[in-house]
């Protein structure tokens, strides 16, 4: 149960990394962190790739991200 | 109709509140309020909620939230 | 491909034109590059209209755009 | 369970209200009961509305509404 | 190819019966045949049906039904 | 936002033309506009054509068009 | 009309026959009454089978079924 | 967040009422009590309703009810 | 379980008859393995069918067809 | 309706254009019909498109192609 | 294929962990076993988690699970 | 952004692996790699599996890959 009548917005953001889906996700996570405070939770909106030579040379990932909204943004 | 040539933009927000699905409606609206000018429409995305000891005690209310985008953001 | 490992953003706007639905989606984008730098592409999201007397007078088209998350917004 | 072989057409009605969005439903089932006769069952499809200085002012609620068809329309 | 620039308009009809699929299928087209000149297609939309003592005792085909629309209806 | 209370119906339309999309959408709202009165919006659900010899010869928008039920149809 | 006030509870069922798509459905409906009581409605999922020698050689039927809540289950 | 490495299991009730949509829920709620124990959240997933004589006179709900895996069900 | 580690490739053909819906998938399976070995399932897509003199004259139905990917195509 | 029990094929193609979303429709119909004989409809799956100095810079349009699967591919 | 005329129930359900995507759905599999048997697939629902101080630190992955309904539940 | 006015085509591919998820999207690639030049990308479709005695034991995940259609294929 989210606290007692608070309010949240989502935001739509897509990591990418040359390794795994996870390190795509963790990097989505880091990086809107810098500029969005009290992120809560995200949902994986869609994965997709890039391929090169026959093999997958880079993870997109795209999250929507929920933070509580405390003070005008 | 929108008057002539206006951009827009929407923003996902969700608004809780204990007592009913329309006060976590409104609660959104008039927190979303304060820091997003000239706010025209909305539209319910999902409805969700917390259950305690066999009762919903908390109502969770997304909505894409329309406004007029007339200034830089 | 994207470049390495970076993070996008998307927001949704909604773009009106009395004259054609790529006007529409030109002023979409147009209107979003006054706030936002680094936009890379756009999906299209819903095409909607209004009518009178028989015929378009408005075109509204909402789109999701991608930029570069690349300094704190 | 319908009875015996009948068959039924559905419509897609918007009933709007200031007040709520129950109301809004109330208002679109009455003002198509105008026309059509014997009205079975409906399904929300769409809860949307307006906004003016930071409050919910009218509700929109899209229904579809399915009938029996018993006599050419 | 639809014969040059016609207009055409979907109904969406149920049809039931108690014996088979097709049959609440070819029930709801016969129906709307009675009411709606210039059929040309259907496209299934949903198939449910009641249940009686563990036995299937009705199906329920909902179609969409596209007519040219050549007077006013 | 609405007139006060008003209710809407929405049907569907698909328009066709040889030459463009837009076309085929103004040739579905003229058309509708000749049996229904009071045409206040459109939403493009689906864009689909024909194809002869490599080339597309026939543009079919399918549109739901939103319009004031004020009196029994 | 459902009974006053009565609460319903769906399951998702998948029925396989060699021979029909209906059969698929009757087995999975027959089945469930074995140990579901008071099963009032249905609505198919899916419809999938398997391919053996360029023959359709087993259809599968994905089922939600509603049955009244009556007792603890 | 949930507990440390807890399991859950989703139910999907439907709860009707003749007054309004909320009881509905709220009946939905406490009738699923009575069998399952450690509900922690739902999700709307539809809304329906009867109509008689151009009024609404049943709201039935479906809901998903999510809930703590704890013991052997 | 499929074999271990194998790859397979999903094709969508629309099969059509004037009899029945299982013939219109019988055909469209019979068709494709002319040219498809190893097919393995099927998935209904659509359902469609054309209408003449207020009757079903045709039914389309459109597969989603696996198989295994074992030589270059 | 389609003649009598032929089969077809769907085949998802993008076409790309820096001009207008019909030129990148064009162009994936006239680029896939190189290789592939008898098409016959398209249906639009997603407009998509480059944005650069904020400017549409490039269309992309994905299309679903529909053609005769008369021989063995 | 599946064994002859089988019938088979679909419970969703979320599995959680501070790890990794994988280690959820072992989990979620892992405590559904306990309570019921002859589990067959899987299917991906939905992949959400928690986000503390910048960083992901729980995984919930919700799964549709199949199995042979053999005897009565 | 595409290359000027490039063409591109997408195929859907099940790539599977004992392992884990993402070898499985891996062996997808690889193997199509075998039978199409220019792949460029994909996206995640579905991701499903195989149980056995309460664990997974088989990831099953569909792609659907683009590459650039230059020849005739």
């Amino acid at each position: 149960m989210f606290p007692k009548d608070h309010v949240y917005k989502t935001v739509e953001i897509t990591g990418t990394s040359s390794t795994t889906e996870e390190a795509a996700i963790q990097n989505a996570v880091a990086k809107a962190s810098q500029s969005v405070r009290n992120m809560r939770w995200f949902q994986v909106v869609e994965t997709r790739g890039a391929i090169d030579e026959g093999k997958v040379t880079q993870w997109q990932v795209t999250l929507k991200i929920g933070f509580t909204l405390e003070t005008p943004e």
